[in-house]
């Protein structure tokens, strides 16, 4: 699972001087240097993400990220290959446990009404407990680094290929051409992203957003009975 | 309507020098002082459109976008009130026309499908004409500025309004809750947005986008004959 950490907490430079080592690299007492490898890559990680809020990832720098993650700007690589790489992971870290817990959802019943409320649930909470992450999404999915944009849409396509897959278990869906499986797909997990945004946009109460998620799932999914796929 | 123009038909320095006013400054031979203004102001649109390609709105710089379009800074205020406002002109001249064209699309005719064909061509073949207008808005939609951002949710809620008031028109549709009707269109808008990510992201032909587009439209209305609103 992912945890978030604000950047006071990863500042945790208690009387650090200018001229004492940083706090990363001196450690907590009795740390190992593995503990102390990862909670720098976390700081470095968390860094990027209160970074991209304020600028967008593309004029995030290396010098910037690793200044508030309290390590010297060649430390970074021992970390990452590049803020390509450290973008990546944060895509990756993203969405890696939602997929997981999104098929979940989908394979505890076939009871279809249960599923939309499930997803949408599973869906609502999630990008709520893990908003910087999802902030840093909805940005760089149209934001100016290629390499992310092209990461976050590849892991857009998961989704959809792994829903598509789902479908099919469905008695009404079984019958559909794949390929129209996957445009269904599409809609949905479109449609998905747009919650998402505005769960980030409105701090509102999770129940709101779910019923009205939930609503939406309800009146895209109403039609399949009726769909002849050729 | 809009109309497109490159930054090179902007450059148009005929033996401009280093010494010599801009062109914009001096104008075509006999061009009256009105038409001048209106060139100016196409082409510092249109250099903003091709900065934010490369950087994001949020690091484009007034010094930049008046560099590009041949006039000395603080003439950009002659034009503009500040670059927020010159942003806001962008999604409003993305916007307008489209919402337009979309909704005369619906007037037309009650025949359903008749009406999912016509806005797909519409949709696809508008986002194509304005390519530079629709990557500022995807891109923009969740950048770094504020006002900007509000602004193209504003024109996107316009958008579902207004359809929601349309689908009112369809026998169907008719005996929904006004509620329902403003979540249906918000799942369909949302939908033509990806539309248009995906139209400018590949270059592909305009005939397998809209095919793809209605499809997609056509399951989402698939089901409205058998949504109870209560």
């Amino acid at each position: 699972m992912l945890y978030m950490c604000t950047l006071k907490s990863r500042r945790y430079g208690e009387g650090a001087s200018v001229d004492s080592p940083t706090p990363s690299e001196v450690g907590h007492v009795g740390e190992t240097r593995e503990l102390r490898k990862q909670r720098t890559h976390r700081a470095l990680l968390d860094a990027a993400l209160e970074l991209t809020e304020e600028q967008g990832f593309s004029s995030v720098s290396l010098r910037q990220v690793t200044k508030a993650a309290g390590i010297v700007p060649t430390a970074f690589y021992r970390h990452y290959e590049s803020m390509d790489a450290l973008g990546e992971t944060l895509v990756t870290e993203s969405f890696t446990s939602l997929r997981a817990m999104m098929r979940a959802a989908r394979a505890e019943t076939d009871d279809y009404s249960e599923v939309v409320h499930r997803s949408a649930v599973v869906m609502v909470r999630y990008v709520r407990l893990h908003r910087a992450h999802f902030r840093f999404i909805i940005r760089e999915r149209s934001g100016g680094v290629r390499v992310i944009r092209e990461s976050i849409q590849e892991h857009l396509r998961l989704f959809v290929t792994e829903l598509a897959a789902d479908l099919g278990g469905f008695p009404a869906l079984a019958p559909w051409l794949e390929s129209d499986r996957v445009l269904l797909a599409e809609v949905i997990v479109n449609q998905m992203v747009v919650v998402a945004e505005r769960i980030l946009d409105l701090p509102g109460n999770d129940d709101a957003a779910i019923a009205r998620a939930e609503r939406q799932l309800r009146m895209i999914l109403l039609g399949v009975g009726t769909w002849r796929s050729q």
